[in-house]
């Protein structure tokens, strides 16, 4: 194990991480050219999805539970952490299929781009269909690859046992999270609590408490390390898909890569959107029955639900919650036993989940 | 270790796998409804679908390629084995949608059950899409599943190290073997010999070579002895491949659980299509290039295609190949060292999965 004593800052990690990925990525493609050379575009796809990736918060969260717990920086920890993103990758794929998007950070989604690869090659049957069918298995190779990037990563075995089970709990739960999500949206949502629930399993338990009780198993953390790191993600966790629901209609497409107002055009049933049904007066309640969930959804009624819940207190409250439950976190974070690098970047990372840029 | 000395049956070995796939899914449940008590028709859907489920060929083959090295009966190889149900689970419950398939062993493929949940329920939104979703989801969880199962089968940490590397290859293979067959079906097929590679990589190795080798690896078998199964493997796996083609459109539906002629109406480029095509004249060929992908071929259509593949000779020729494959494969277990037990069983299994009743 190499040793690092100076903080890691962000931008370090997500340039390990990017390194890692690269590498196992670049070794998965003499595997499928072996099979057959027609796997050249999944190859790529893959590389262009999962290389062009975002923030890599969940990474950085293993990571940071694993120096929590004491245990030293080493490129083997960056290495399993690094599976994160192959399983979200996954997640990514199939959700984007499931909401029928046409991009992801402001590319054309994984399925789109294989419908156009069936186009230009004039293949026969339907373009979307055949998209659709790739999507489904370019998903389930990241997870498969998820798991071997992990046994690959080259800690101790009796480490990966302790760790196996947490990954198996938190890929459970997310798929978990995930069908409730559906289920919400098909049952026209069950309110802020029911948002909050979903939030908790599809977002605040997979992105950031078994990220970071990964890295602690990893590391033989207690359990008392454990609980802290829940009492600091759970809070937080519901924060960043707070922050992500108000960003989802105030966002701005070009940080976000989505198209304003995409949550609203699916009718997502968000804590915000929620709040402002319970807040909306009759003419206010009239828009959100009539806009939220248009697929058609333009420009103007976008600047419309905007309004509307802006106008009825909604983003206040949203607003207040996320400082709420930030507080919350940052109270936990000052309670639990620490190496002073962990805590500043916990605090750190923090801050970088629920900023209004992110 | 229990040890068990008398020859297994086939019975037998379903029995204690599907002994295990009940336990474990069973262990599922409460964990599931920890997450939400909403999940409970995801339990029951997995449960009817896994445990309903077939010949169990694979975890034959695992067990039998770890017998083979010489190990005993164990109730952990056999759980161990019982992982590959799950893995086959999400293969089955991905494919069904990537093909629009209504049906899996005479019932409702999951996406049309979760589609009829939404319907029954008045949900909101499109029950087809609703249905898509959930059975994305699903299959995403048989596949998480799968690779906990194998963890917990109890076998020590030494050989599941050993095992892993195998698990993760097969996965690979499972996957882009499910994306060639699609491509051959968008491109048009590329004749008997491109049918047969897809056959390598979607069955041959899938259900028969890498079983083998994930046995025999578990129990420290040398090198000789997996390219022993591989001799085996192969040309077996691609004699079942064909039968299954030829089930696909002579077979019984009580039997097959598939509604007959649906290669057909799904334009499948099997070997048995593609020998057709080959060897018809004019007017056979017509025939086939009209009929073969129709959605709506009817009971007179695939009563005609069944003429046109007898009458060109491509039945004869395919049963040919299949009676060549298994002379193959017999030949090879002849001259393999093993167990005497664990050549019988082989040399029955090859008979089962290649039997026109199968």
């Amino acid at each position: 194990m190499t040793s690092c004593h100076g903080p890691l800052d962000p931008a370090d990690l997500q340039g390990r991480v990017h390194t890692h990925l690269t590498a196992f990525l670049a070794a998965q493609n003499p595997r499928l050219a072996a099979i057959s050379e027609a796997m050249g575009p999944v190859a790529e796809a893959l590389q262009e999805f999962v290389l062009d990736g975002g923030k890599r918060l969940r990474p950085a969260f293993l990571y940071w539970g694993w120096r929590g717990a004491g245990a030293p920086d080493s490129e083997q920890i960056l290495k399993a952490a690094s599976c994160l993103e192959l399983l979200h990758a996954c997640a990514l794929i199939h959700d984007d299929v499931m909401d029928g998007s046409d991009t992801r950070r402001g590319r054309p989604s994984v399925h789109r781009r294989f419908a156009a690869l069936h186009r230009v090659e004039s293949w026969r049957g339907h373009p979307e269909a055949f998209g659709t069918a790739a999507a489904i298995l370019l998903g389930d190779l990241c997870l498969v690859w998820a798991d071997q990037l992990l046994d690959e990563c080259g800690l101790d075995q009796e480490s990966l046992r302790r760790g196996r089970p947490v990954f198996d709990e938190m890929r459970t739960e997310l798929m978990a999270g995930q069908y409730l999500d559906l289920l919400e949206q098909a049952t026209g949502g069950t309110g802020v609590d029911g948002a909050l629930r979903v939030a908790r399993y599809k977002t605040a338990k997979y992105t950031i408490e078994r990220p970071l009780h990964l890295g602690g198993v990893l590391a033989g953390a207690d359990i008392a390390l454990l609980e802290a790191y829940s009492a600091y993600g759970i809070p937080l966790g519901e924060a960043f898909q707070l922050r992500d629901d108000v960003l989802g209609v105030f966002g701005d497409p070009e940080v976000t890569g989505k198209p304003a107002g995409d949550d609203l055009r699916e009718g997502k049933c968000t804590a915000l959107v929620a709040a402002a049904s319970v807040r909306a007066d009759p003419g206010q309640a009239a828009a959100l029955r009539r806009l939220v969930g248009d697929p058609l959804l333009d420009e103007q009624g976008v600047t419309r639900l905007r309004a509307v819940i802006t106008d009825t207190g909604a983003l206040a409250e949203v607003e207040a919650m996320i400082a709420m439950k930030l507080a919350e976190c940052r109270a936990c974070l000052d309670r639990i036993e620490l190496p002073a690098e962990a805590r500043s970047a916990l605090a750190a990372l923090a801050e970088a989940a629920t900023s209004r840029r992110v």
